[in-house]
């Protein structure tokens, strides 16, 4: 490659007061730098948003650095190798990129690279979401945390949500009552009716606390909890005794300035002896294979049931990503940013 | 026995708003009530005060039924059999009585008793202390909750109450630093000089947080929690990824009224991936034999240092319970209601 190829990328250039606003990103474009050794030039094909893009904008205390103002904002997506430097990756292997950037062109260690192999009758998109990170957010969150045991009751929000509806699923298929909270009929309907959740409460319509009264009559005993605030409260008030919260999110939360308290009756947490456990999933990367053991064969097999929310061009990708504050999304929300090779 | 012994009981006639106030609990007598069948006639010589007894007083949402109006002030204690009508226990019995009552006497099944074995050297306090339910709530917080490992600091909150003091030690012999906090010069000065903790922290006389900062350069990856609201917020403050809140207590909370919220910045939990496990030593009763392996040597070979604060007299156990809300009490507070045997 000889001409040097024009990079289109979003920038961070002011951390968001509340709601992100149009102006704490710009769109810009620079040229891709030659690689080094050992690096390799991804074109981005999917890129991944996420409630956690949130987070790293601002800079409050959080799980990795914040980006910096005027950095590309960071992301992960899943792209092709268009030119490398590396033994390892070829020109065309599929590749998931970590920690990439919001930008046509990535130019990556292999060390940030994994490679995707597609699966017969499994679309690309399921890599950058069910088989992806928030697949595996969901089986290390409930399996691991939650623990769900047949004839428990489970509660998930934001479980019409990419990462609340696997979650969901996977307590399902372990015998337990489950019961979402989402926003709207129609996610709430797709719940019960396309993912057999045992109900769902529509916390746009009805009272999140009463709808718990009246769905979980044994109490609760796993929350996988997405939202934070309000919802969480209204969960934890109904744990029973040794009951355990899978801390993936609390998007309520997000677009506060502050610390936000925690669950408003504490003293719940020691007299029912419940464990709160805060998690990120890249902590559980190592154990990949473990998740992705249970989740290939049923997603490949068509009994895991996801969406993905597909929006076009990387020009919008500032826009889509108020979709998950609004809840106007349905599915794994993401951008394409060049063709499916 | 055929003349009826007489009984002093102290009997809950109020719940108290906030502190404990007089005429919240009221010294009466009754006669003794024959025995049944399996029961046990015990004639209780040291009566556990405890911060639970405070909770216990309350109608809030709890582990165990509140203790209702009019009944006998419910509480623990080691007596001696004075009468049996079971095979298991005989005359002279030496007993535990896991939720007997503040009275001379209590009649009890023998499903509420344990057995005592003296140990040469070891006064009988011991038993209702380091080996008795502090001793068992430090080792099972700590070992089985904290996980302190060799290096890593641990924060012990009411770090020299009956059951912080134990805590610490346990975590000191794992090989983590450990710094208590603790209200006064005297009580920091044992835990550092006599106890081997590696700092303390007086909070009367310090700010917790700054302290923290001092005392703690590495952060903090246990935190052994007995006294919750702004304490507790100081430790969360500062911990570090993957710490791990055994949560025991929230003394400072007890006289409240209405729900107290958790951790001031709930985001850190899930930012830092901890894990906070409220826990009740009655869960863990049925393994009280792994922690006693540890303990009693260690208490039979003076390894493991404990004080008894010891009031005399039933008729003054509503006064002595005040003692643990102001810190007036130096050890496991405790009253004596007859003569040793």
């Amino acid at each position: 490659m000889t001409t040097p190829l024009n990079n289109r990328r979003w920038r961070l250039v002011r951390r968001p007061e509340g709601d992100i606003a149009a102006g704490d990103l710009e769109f810009t474009t620079a040229p891709v730098p030659a690689l080094a050794a050992g690096e390799v030039l991804v074109r981005n094909v999917y890129l991944s948003l996420d409630p956690t893009h949130r987070i790293w904008m601002s800079d409050r205390d959080q799980y990795l650095p914040p980006v910096e103002i005027g950095a590309v904002m960071r992301g992960g997506g899943i792209g092709v190798v268009e030119d490398t430097r590396s033994e390892r990756f070829a020109r065309g292997d599929i590749v998931s990129v970590g920690l990439g950037g919001w930008e046509d062109y990535t130019v990556a260690s292999e060390r940030q690279l994994g490679r995707v192999r597609r699966l017969d009758g499994v679309p690309l998109t399921a890599h950058l979401s069910v088989l992806g990170s928030t697949g595996l957010t969901a089986w290390y969150g409930m399996v691991d945390i939650g623990q769900p045991k047949a004839g428990e009751t489970v509660v998930v929000s934001a479980a019409a949500g990419a990462v609340g509806s696997v979650a969901g699923q996977l307590a399902r298929r372990r015998g337990a009552r489950v019961v979402g909270i989402a926003g709207g009929a129609a996610k709430c309907r797709w719940l019960v009716d396309e993912l057999g959740f045992d109900a769902a409460i529509d916390y746009r319509a009805e009272d999140v606390g009463a709808a718990l009264d009246r769905h979980c009559p044994n109490g609760i005993d796993v929350n996988f909890e997405n939202v934070g605030g309000a919802t969480m409260d209204a969960v934890i008030a109904r744990m029973n005794t040794f009951g355990r919260v899978a801390l993936c999110g609390m998007i309520s939360t997000y677009n506060h300035s502050g610390p936000v308290p925690g669950p408003a009756d504490f003293a719940r947490v020691l007299m029912r002896r419940i464990t709160i456990r805060g998690f990120i999933v890249i902590d559980f990367l190592p154990r990949a294979r473990e998740a992705l053991a249970e989740l290939t064969p049923l997603v490949a097999g068509g009994e895991l049931k996801w969406k993905a929310h597909v929006v076009d061009g990387l020009e919008n990708a500032a826009d889509a990503l108020g979709l998950l504050f609004t809840g106007a999304h349905d599915g794994k929300l993401m951008v394409r940013i060049s063709p499916e090779p």
